[in-house]
């Protein structure tokens, strides 16, 4: 089942080591069909030289029950599934520890919106969590990680589709997108903002956000209704 | 028609990715000719990876107009023909997001002259533009990012071909040169400027410019009429 | 004898240069057979490239002799017979100046634990040692360079199973895991923290160490007996 | 003529972009045949792609006359010059724009003996040398090259075989050898140095030099003749 599914989630996984955003096997990629409430997403512990299409996992939304596939999903699934039940409208989910986006994460600061890079992607600063509780760290850990997510996002008014990535307090980011490809396609541009974030702060260390007017202009003209740029 | 410049204008795109200057489709060069005020530049949104001779833009200088071509050319079109308008000595142009010409533009800062690396090409520091109006944002914008590099070199007295390159505030590097090939290798000698800066800088923070005898020597041995060097 | 032994360190050596931890024949990779309490090393100064099974040394682990092979073993042998001869439950070890790691052991700093990514290999601070005595370097210098490190473990009550890695003072690291495989996996680890802390600090100065709540969690739940990540 | 001199030369020429230590043709390497007193260096402006044996130039060491091959020698002919007359003791030179020894260089600054990696090949800091006067620039400017760096090891009593580099101040580095594949590996060595000495000082500002004891045990375990290590 989802045949065509579990190959966008099987290529866009092996697109993170091509675009040096992981280590080992320290990232996954997900996808969901929103007919049918399942996602698809990569097995725990695999490498990705060796990763097949039968090795996709096929996980129930509500339930989280494994509905397809022999190896055990990744671990981070019960934060895609937060984010799947939460974020209506996005298709597909990356999680990494690439090296500039776990560096602000690390830090516990959100990226600012600092050049037209930025604004041709997301329409706004990229915003780190708050630090999780105990409880919701001894309780459940992977669930809660999404819901401290939807929180950030929720209590700052942002959406998810305008800001299509977030940093988890002390650990790393989340992206996402339309579907599984356009979900590492942020990634991407996400590690490209924190590395230059880090070196435009030691320049001018006081840096302020970028103009509203430019935010605007290069995030519109890319999307939404009156998008012209690269139709 | 002009299957020469549309040659060198797909080999300068094709140079991007080889030295690392783009992500994504990040980028874009075209080259002029002078006799029938036309340029070639790289069509919007297409991967470097799939792009042919039969992709490039012919667009005349003057309205803007596509001669020939079936793709829609660089959204970054109109600033190139305003360079060409106005920079009469240059025949190449390239635009980047590349990381550390981009973290210079963010920061808002010019990349001042350092050493004999930044002297061998170019004559002087390297200027960041003012920050664009709303007005320019929200009205020829593209046309505008051309006019502001304009006036940034004319308000400050320097020539384009001495210093062949710019950061646009908030945005990123153009560079250009002679011909599209030149304007590649000026933009590769720019990325290393910048991230050689950005150190130099934190190693002696109040780093003042390099001496003058220094840069005129390496400048000139290499450039202008009494050029001696690599003849 | 030990060709299943050797061949794992032949390979684990083989791996520094593919993980880029190596400059020239900068590193080295052990291995122990506590049965026969003898370890397998490296040569000294042979390229990675020319590496072979026959290169291999076998050294007795209380003597230091050599038991079999025709290279000198690598000079910083007496450093892992110390290691394996105090820290029982550990079987391979790699010695780098991989550059990250190498930065802070030469700025004699722990690295902190500052995310999840730490906390999913390193229980805790990587700790810098003291820097050793003028009578330590001038006597039995590669032995007490293993001396130091342990007593750096056992004056901080750390357990090289829980911490499997040290940053030697004005030096560089040792990595170490249950065999010579695990150790590489672990100076990979090492690596990655040691860069993104450089700049998780440099984006907030004052950052404290990560919750123990979330160490906790991320340590425990791969490592120890209630493990159950990745199972 | 020189056969092998030239061999030698081209292979080390050849491996600097091997190394990453240049960027278009920026560097060359050159080595000396004692006995006649005559040199054997890269053309000037020969990409390294397409440079054979045949485009070695052969120059007299003492006069500077070509005495073979039809291309023109680096414009840093008189600073290669200078430096064999003046150093007895070496044998090939290479001067690159090295990323990050070029930073020093730029920054002005000595690198300091900060670990043991320095101290297996650099018996101390590696100098920068004093600006060079406008009188030296614009008068034999590559030959005073040479000499600011020759005053700079006198007046601080650097022995040249000891400290095989030198930064000259806004410029970029020299490094040397016994011949010329041993300086392109201290020119490789110094780009680690300078890479790791930029962050070891921003993780201890005030970092000092290296434990005297340590620089001469690892310097003097490898270098003269009480050398141990690696034989």
């Amino acid at each position: 089942m989802l045949e065509t599914l579990k190959r966008q989630v099987l290529e866009a996984n092996l697109a993170l080591p091509k675009h040096n955003l992981v280590t080992f096997t320290w990232g996954n990629v997900s996808a969901v069909d929103r007919q049918r409430d399942l996602m698809v997403i990569k097995p725990s512990g695999v490498e990705y030289s060796a990763m097949t299409l039968e090795d996709m996992v096929v996980v129930e939304l509500e339930s989280g029950k494994v509905v397809e596939g022999t190896k055990k999903p990744s671990s981070d699934t019960d934060t895609h599934r937060v984010l799947y039940l939460e974020f209506a409208d996005i298709g597909g989910i990356v999680h990494t520890h690439s090296r500039h986006a776990t560096i602000w994460a690390q830090a516990g600061k959100d990226i600012p919106a600092w050049g037209t890079t930025h604004a041709d992607y997301f329409y706004g600063p990229i915003p780190c969590t708050r630090l999780m509780t105990d409880e919701e760290i001894n309780g459940r850990y992977e669930w809660d990680t999404g819901t401290v997510i939807v929180e950030t996002f929720r209590q700052r008014g942002i959406s998810p589709v305008d800001v299509p990535a977030v940093l988890v307090n002390s650990h790393g980011p989340f992206a996402w997108g339309k579907d599984a490809d356009n979900a590492v396609h942020n990634a991407v541009v996400l590690e490209e903002l924190a590395y230059m974030g880090i070196f435009s702060r030691q320049l001018t260390p006081q840096l302020g956000e970028m103009q509203q007017t430019l935010l605007d202009k290069h995030y519109l003209r890319k999307h939404g209704k009156n998008a012209y740029y690269g139709q």
